[in-house]
């Protein structure tokens, strides 16, 4: 794939198409011939490097996930009933086993459904919410709409209200992280393309979109700083803690894409020169001159980072950096992201990939070598990949 | 040191005299520089390469520790006024600053003293108990050696009353952990070498360490895997899950010392032998044979491990695997100890130790090459080390 590149339309084109076949003859047999549960619904995603299964224990996140990348496959690229059938195994899954006490979800159960752990956040309710709009779009499932607004704002109350979430930290340290604002940005941009504008928790999704990004960059985009912060005080100052200093530079790539992408969809430049500012400034923070690829964790002043795995190479923010770079491409047309796409895709295609068995490992040693040869765990499953696949080999800004 | 061995008098005698020249000129001094808080009192451990602070936040779980590490050089090698008043420093701290409500204590606390988190568990504690009872040894404060009672029980009614303890996971999961067992054994002996022999919670310390061993020779111990295991069910079953699999080699040989020392303690054979079992069968699982040093986590049927720095060698193992053969080796006389021990001393001391600054690097890649320049953190502080060094250098099993 060396010599693929955006110069020629004919280069381009290779491009998508490897990005198609990668996604449909690769990456997405792999989950449903290995994880996908026929027997008791849903889907596991511990397993093996040949596909099979480490753990039968159920991530509630990928029911969610999953369910999201097959209903999004129907409607999108085309109208397979396998695809629908994957999404629908998991959609009942989740409905029937994932949602706990007072609505809020479980983070984990077993392969039959019984409930294993809960968590503070609620990351569980947002995968949840667009697989459910994803499903509600390739069904016509009413409930399923309904469900995925409901989930959504169970999200936006636990993670926005005071006092929902129970703190990890006592009031002497108070923070406020990224993620939170992140995942609602993507959640309301899902929702928005498969139910139309629904008003949650008393706003558009185009709202809260605004009142995210608004957040993000008055609070989190530190420009003398030329950096993205994962964690801030409330009133947005730098927490000079080791946690505090700690960039996840392919995280805040992610959050350039969903940026740039509501850029596109509003056709407005300044979200897209924002999200390209964050791209910039974190690929600086996150590319590895020495061996390539994305490192994990980066301190914002170049201390040591707590972290023991922050000079490793994980799949998923190799993902997103592939993304972001396609992206800022096709809406600057700057030959510096078409540079910095070449430089990603080649790192990623030339250690990710298993030829013997399929699918992508999804930890690597920072010189690019395997640490572990898994293809999935409560972590890793049919998303961030085949999303990439996805947004590069089919979908266009502003769909 | 590559000459150093035990074949000869000589031979030991220069091995004891490294070890204690590696605690008393560089390890102690390093933290007594630049840990000890003498305008906050306690110890910050977040210090970079030279000894710079990267974090203010003070860990709990070394207030207790390092106060042990300063009472106990204090008791065991020689009456330094400057250890006393280190362990006074973090004596005083953790009893002004780190107990919590009904006597639960902190997880971390700012520098001045103010809270900042509260785990579920209890071995900020334990680490305070035996820190009580060696400052308490050292002083003669009676108050002191009260309150190393009082930890003890509310550590021993935490871990092994049922419900006093929030659960990670919901009942359709139960399972108990390697970890509370060793952490009351250890803190017995402590109590016990201190306080002489003390009764908690309707138990002296030596019924204590009994009830602890039977259970983890009965429930953690699987001769047919050859593997002590970190985690099974209430009556002992393997949890064929991810984690339920995870091994913790240089976890299981500390485990194997504390059981050699106290057959050691008692003179009984039958507990030295389960010590060096443990350690034979554990270090045949965490050697790495490519590179050298203890591997940190291994899965009991070879399967990959969800943790991402399995493969890494973090220092505290080492230390571990240091002790555990030095000590087989002075109770049973067998040449292969002291070959492993030569092994693991020679690999940590090529690998760890940092000449420029002192002290040792905590994380270091498979292959030994530095991963993470900081010298301490909420987890690393003057504790394994020193201890590895007193024990190798001065004490004597049964002291």
């Amino acid at each position: 794939m060396n010599d693929m590149h955006f110069s020629t339309p004919e280069q381009f084109a290779q491009l998508t198409a490897f990005y198609r076949t990668t996604l449909l003859e690769d990456v997405i047999p792999f989950w449903l011939k290995h994880g996908l549960d026929r027997e008791h619904g849903g889907i596991m995603t511990a397993l093996d490097r040949d596909g099979s299964v480490l753990d039968t224990d159920k991530s509630v996140w990928f029911q969610g996930r999953a369910g999201w990348t097959f209903a999004t496959l129907y409607n999108t690229v085309e109208r397979r009933p396998e695809w629908l059938e994957a999404a629908r195994l998991c959609h009942e899954f989740s409905r029937r086993h994932c949602v706990g006490p007072a609505g809020k979800m479980w983070y984990s159960v077993t392969r039959e459904g019984r409930p294993l752990r809960m968590r503070r956040y609620v990351y569980s309710e947002a995968f949840a919410a667009i697989a459910r709009a994803a499903y509600a779009k390739a069904t016509g499932d009413a409930t399923a709409a309904r469900e995925a607004v409901e989930l959504f704002a169970t999200y936006l109350r636990y993670s926005f209200e005071p006092g929902v979430m129970a703190p990890k930290f006592e009031p002497a340290r108070p923070a406020k992280g990224l993620a939170p604002l992140m995942i609602a940005i993507v959640t309301a941009q899902e929702l928005r393309a498969n139910l139309r504008e629904v008003t949650v928790s008393g706003r558009t999704c185009t709202e809260w979109i605004d009142v995210c990004v608004a957040e993000i960059e008055r609070d989190f985009l530190k420009p003398d700083l030329q950096a993205l912060m994962e964690q801030v005080t409330p009133d947005g100052q730098v927490l000079d803690h080791l946690d505090g200093r700690t960039l996840n530079p392919g995280h805040a790539i992610e959050c350039a894409w969903f940026v740039m992408h509501e850029g596109a969809v509003r056709g407005d430049a300044r979200l897209i020169r924002l999200g390209t500012t964050i791209l910039d400034w974190m690929w600086a923070r996150g590319w590895d001159d020495e061996f390539g690829g994305i490192l994990y964790f980066r301190d914002v002043f170049g201390k040591p980072v707590q972290e023991y795995w922050h000079d490793m190479k994980f799949w998923w923010p190799h993902n997103e950096a592939i993304i972001a770079t396609h992206m800022a491409w096709k809406l600057t047309g700057d030959a510096k992201y078409a540079r910095w796409h070449r430089l990603v895709h080649d790192w990623s295609f030339q250690h990710f990939p298993d030829p013997g068995f399929g699918e992508w490992y999804g930890y690597l040693h920072r010189d690019g070598t395997v640490s572990q040869r898994a293809k999935g765990n409560l972590y890793k499953g049919p998303f961030h990949l085949p999303r990439m696949l996805l947004q590069c080999g089919w979908l266009i800004p502003g769909r």
